[in-house]
């Protein structure tokens, strides 16, 4: 159970290179997507019934089931309501290059995000997207952290998420790849709707208080805003992170 | 200093008819769209000098602007953080009548919302996205509170926000006036982009956990999704509700 509990700490998730994924959601993502990295899997006796769709799968696919009394789930938790199920997932990081690889259409770079509410909830909007990868810049808030991983719905299993990149050396990545850079700012002069979004993309947002560093906006290949029609200072970074993925969606799927 | 503090309780609130706005960014709105509704305007000396761009105009409109120390301030406020200022405004509640008399062309009526930090991001989106009010059914979050009200980064002062609502009457009342009903629902057959938006709607948002009312979907107009198109089960109400209305604003504003 402690050992458990440790994984609300970078250097122990860092070490063992395993993320405690809390609550049902989550869960059951893991088994239908990773079903092969997960650890160990804790339920208490009550949950398991409930969560039978899942529970039940995880077991014939060999994953480790452990009935955990209430108690002992809400101690090795990060969440106060775990919802009786908790598992531990080896954490497999994957490639800038193996994401290139694929050809993807549509990307999302995120320069030093800062919140973990935040990055879950864009991981999630991305995934909703249909994006082909999260690059996540170094500087940037643990992606394997608690209140992330809760936050991404269980898309963490979805879909690629690259951590740790240089932001330089990823645009000069994403242009020899031929990704079109479109740096996302309230100082561009035109709109999501007024850019062509057919061609492979990739989304280059900033930090949710300072937004962009000049450098990198400089070095993408246009500067593009979400139209802002009221009064509103701006949006949040999830919420203008997911408008510009969904706009892109809209243009790169419609015959 | 008791007395504001009291302001974190909805029955202080409700019986005073005021609320507490904390930090710049709703302090800042507050002077520049109702002044005349603020009744104290707290800031510690330091911050005085960091925000002279709303305390000076403040002052210049016969608001009592208070100095107060970091820890007054702190002990006054719900946010670890107030960031230096806040203030008492008067919450003067907006009708639907009065919304609906001026002729609105985009809506969103929230039923049963019950996350402070989701209303305060709809409000935030919905202003951004240039709606022309948020409608909020009985059985929601108090839209005063202090986590909504810091959620709405000052949009709670740029748009009307109508609260404690009837479903069923507020879906008729729209209907006489002329503005459709689109409850957005997963199991919509159409999606965001394949119906018209040009003409004045509403949209209807259900619950965070168990969606729309099944009478409140059959009531409305059209069941209309937004599409997901990876392997997220859905997107968050904060996000599926701005996706929604920035729909509706390309479609009424592009020419």
């Amino acid at each position: 159970m402690k050992q458990v509990r440790g994984l609300s700490r970078r250097s122990v998730r860092r070490r063992t290179g395993r993320v405690l994924v809390e609550g049902p959601q989550g869960v059951r993502e893991a088994v239908r997507f990773v079903p092969e990295r997960i650890r160990d899997l804790y339920v208490t006796r009550e949950a398991a019934q409930r969560y039978a769709d899942f529970v039940g799968p995880a077991r014939d696919r060999g994953v480790f089931v452990h009935e955990a009394s209430e108690e002992v789930l809400a101690a090795m938790c990060d969440a106060d309501t775990p919802q009786g199920t908790a598992a531990v997932v080896d954490w497999t990081p994957t490639t800038l290059a193996a994401v290139l690889a694929r050809e993807p259409r549509l990307l999302v770079l995120l320069t030093h995000v800062r919140d973990p509410g935040n990055l879950g909830t864009v991981i999630r909007g991305a995934d909703a997207a249909g994006a082909d990868a999260v690059l996540v810049s170094e500087g940037s808030v643990d992606v394997t952290g608690p209140k992330t991983v809760r936050s991404t719905a269980g898309s963490i299993f979805h879909l690629p998420v690259v951590t740790g990149l240089d932001v330089a050396a990823t645009l000069t990545a994403l242009d020899d790849a031929g990704v079109r850079r479109l740096a996302a700012d309230g100082v561009g002069e035109r709109t999501i709707d007024e850019v062509d979004l057919t061609t492979a993309h990739a989304w280059v947002m900033g930090n949710e208080a300072w937004g962009l560093e000049p450098d990198t906006r400089q070095a993408c290949d246009d500067v593009v805003r979400v139209p802002i029609h009221g009064h509103a200072e701006s949006l949040n970074l999830a919420m203008a992170t997911t408008i510009c993925l969904y706009t892109s969606a809209r243009s790169q799927r419609v015959p």
